[in-house]
């Protein structure tokens, strides 16, 4: 019987037995963290082959240089080759970098705005710039551009992506708006795929700012669920053909293919991009850990090395996934009171709560032990303007625990609506 | 006999002789980089145990946490630990990171011109902002500061470090001025170790600019090449003392202890600069690569090992220096055309040719396949005053190979100072 259909005593009484059912938690005295999408330790295991992959003959690079010495500021050509396959893009198009992403997205951001990309610094437009945060989306993502003061605006998402009439509205009468925020595959944290459509439009659209970029955070690339992966279509393909390629900057990493800390990250643009990104390149450094480039072409010398290893994966994050889904579908499927998203790949399921009751859900499951990304992160600025939407990250915990945080979170999350409900 | 004391004909005959050497060295089709401060291969190999020292179990870190995994962004303690006593301050005033202290550096600047140190952006003060460069001095140094717009300003060097009188003249009265670029011990290129009066003129002086910073890169902190070693005053406790060690940001890495490409790399600072620099670092990344600081701690545990790992370097590069110096020694001692430094440790041999000299000796040796690190290149925006200063990295070629270069290189500025001295 769904909550809004019930009598007042009926509601009265259902809080009863959920504050029961909370207290019993409550005395478990768990400590569970399903706040950030980390790999669980069994999921790295598959990679310590990493550990001792090289033997020092095999230090010589192509090109007779020694991965271990300074050079190559954009990466060892094989590694960029790996990553090339990856972004179906040409491997000059490609620079492999250190072990974080957000750091070459950072990276792109404050280059914008000290130097600018052929139109002037963004740093120096008078008013400020703002940037497009579709959302929910992805926390680290909107922090950068805060953090430069940018002013972040969001974007509502659709099944599709981003609402496009919305973003063409933001973005094709106001020069300020420089770029969009994208995580185009299982994106953080609805798993959703955008359409061809919606990649045509973002890569056809007419940003006033000559200089507008995409930022395009393909990080869930091959982070596949199921056998039936979506497609996404080649938005470099699409910008080609649009003649707007200097428009996308697309990122990858290893960081969940193999050490979420200690992976490879790469960078893909188009061949004017990538000649202003190595501008900098060779300014801020000597070049990239090319000893930890080679050992992951060796672990994963092509594209179906990285699958197969995705697959290994998948059958250990999978049954998390179908574990928590089955818990939400079983225990509110009927109560009317929590929509959720049933993601094919990524590292998070979005529930929304009856509006005003996230923040609410997150401190119940704090104060019983579960930790909860922060209601609000997904959202610019931390406000979610429903207090509505979580994201679960059900990757790290076993799953003897994963099932008792599913149950905690459930109980939690009929306690948030019941008071709700209720008025209190 | 000098040189200057030869007459017409004693002149011409020797160029003739000069010459005729000259093509010699051209005919033999050498190929011979002395370009960069770089490791040998042999140096490398010292620190292939890197490459297979962790195995699966090793893999937890103090604090249960996974070193595979994503946390941690100022880095691994035990690491961080390490650099502690490199540095000598406190490990919670060190950050350890990836594997390029120049990133680092970058970053701090970049950080200065987009936020600014509690003073407001050093990008929004009217007119610019300027930096004082110790010249001759470190041209990746220079080039970052150029690369944000920043006026760079030579300042003599003497034996004691820059020129205080001229550091002072200059920052003390233009607000403008927002630091100096340091390499205070075996400095690059001159091998010179700045003295315990230098170290705390620079901590005690009164900038005009309350946020003056001090980049003070410890590249060659350890890096002896004779058992009596240089000592460098610590510039962390002088500035204490004199109240003003929020001006200190140290730098230092394993670059030249382990692998110059793949090592780890850190930042020392006062507690309230930390804090500063961790604000952004929380936002630019989920943390280093805390696998390959977990091999450098396994490696060099402390700086017993580190110093003893330096000795054995100093065993294959000392005689490099020394037959560098014995050629400079045997063919040009008492010619007076060419001065140089004798370094105790560090990478380079600094040298001095007649001023007008050192672009074409550097253009000779590339003629005949030895590439030099370009003349000027020591000083901001690559122009030496004088055109005199050569920086000589020997530490690459093969002895046997090093030995052709050297004589090579003796004709060279024969050659280039005949021409000079006979108005060609």
């Amino acid at each position: 019987m769904k909550y809004t259909d019930m009598s007042a005593a009926e509601l009265q009484a259902e809080l009863r037995a959920v504050d029961a059912a909370y207290s019993e938690f409550k005395a478990k005295g768990l400590k569970l963290d399903m706040s950030r999408g980390r790999p669980a330790a069994n999921q790295l295991d598959l990679s310590n082959d990493l550990l001792n992959i090289l033997q020092p003959e095999d230090i010589k690079i192509q090109a007779g240089l020694d991965a271990r010495n300074y050079a190559l500021p954009d990466g060892l050509p094989e590694c960029r080759a790996l990553f090339a396959q990856l972004f179906e893009v040409p491997a000059d198009q490609v620079i492999a970098g250190g072990n974080s992403s957000l750091k070459m997205m950072f990276d792109i951001i404050s280059s914008g705005m000290t130097h600018g990309y052929g139109f002037g610094p963004w740093g120096a437009v008078p008013g400020g710039i703002k940037f497009l945060c579709p959302s929910p989306g992805y926390d680290r993502h909107f922090a950068v551009t805060e953090y430069f003061g940018v002013q972040n605006i969001a974007v509502p998402m659709t099944a599709e992506g981003p609402d496009m009439a919305e973003v063409r509205r933001l973005c094709e009468n106001d020069p300020s708006v420089k770029g969009i925020w994208c995580v185009p595959k299982y994106s953080n944290p609805q798993g959703i795929t955008y359409s061809k459509a919606t990649v045509e439009a973002l890569a056809a659209m007419k940003p006033a700012a000559p200089d507008f970029k995409i930022m395009w955070d393909n990080a869930y690339v091959v982070h596949e669920l199921t056998d039936t992966p979506d497609e996404l279509h080649n938005i470099f393909d699409a910008a080609r053909a649009a003649g707007t390629e200097d428009r996308v900057v697309s990122f990858a990493s290893t960081s969940k293919i193999t050490f979420a800390g200690a992976g490879v990250a790469a960078v893909a643009a188009s061949p004017e991009m990538i000649k202003l990104i190595k501008k900098r390149l060779v300014i801020e450094s000597i070049g990239p850990d090319k000893v930890n480039q080679l050992r992951h072409v060796r672990l994963l010398p092509d594209v179906a090395a990285v699958k197969n290893k995705m697959k290994r994966q998948a059958d250990i994050i999978a049954p998390k996934f179908k574990l928590v889904l089955e818990t939400l579908e079983r225990e509110l499927g009927n109560l009317g009171i929590l929509s959720w998203t049933n993601p094919k790949g990524g590292y998070f399921i979005s529930v929304d709560t009856m509006p005003g009751c996230a923040d609410r859900v997150v401190a119940l499951c704090a104060e019983a032990g579960a930790v909860l990304t922060g209601a609000g992160a997904t959202y610019p600025y931390g406000k979610d303007p429903n207090d509505s939407n979580i994201r679960i990250a059900p990757t790290v915990p076993p799953i003897d625990e994963l099932k008792i945080a599913a149950e905690l979170f459930v109980v939690a999350v009929k306690k948030a609506s019941l008071e709700k409900l209720m008025g209190s």
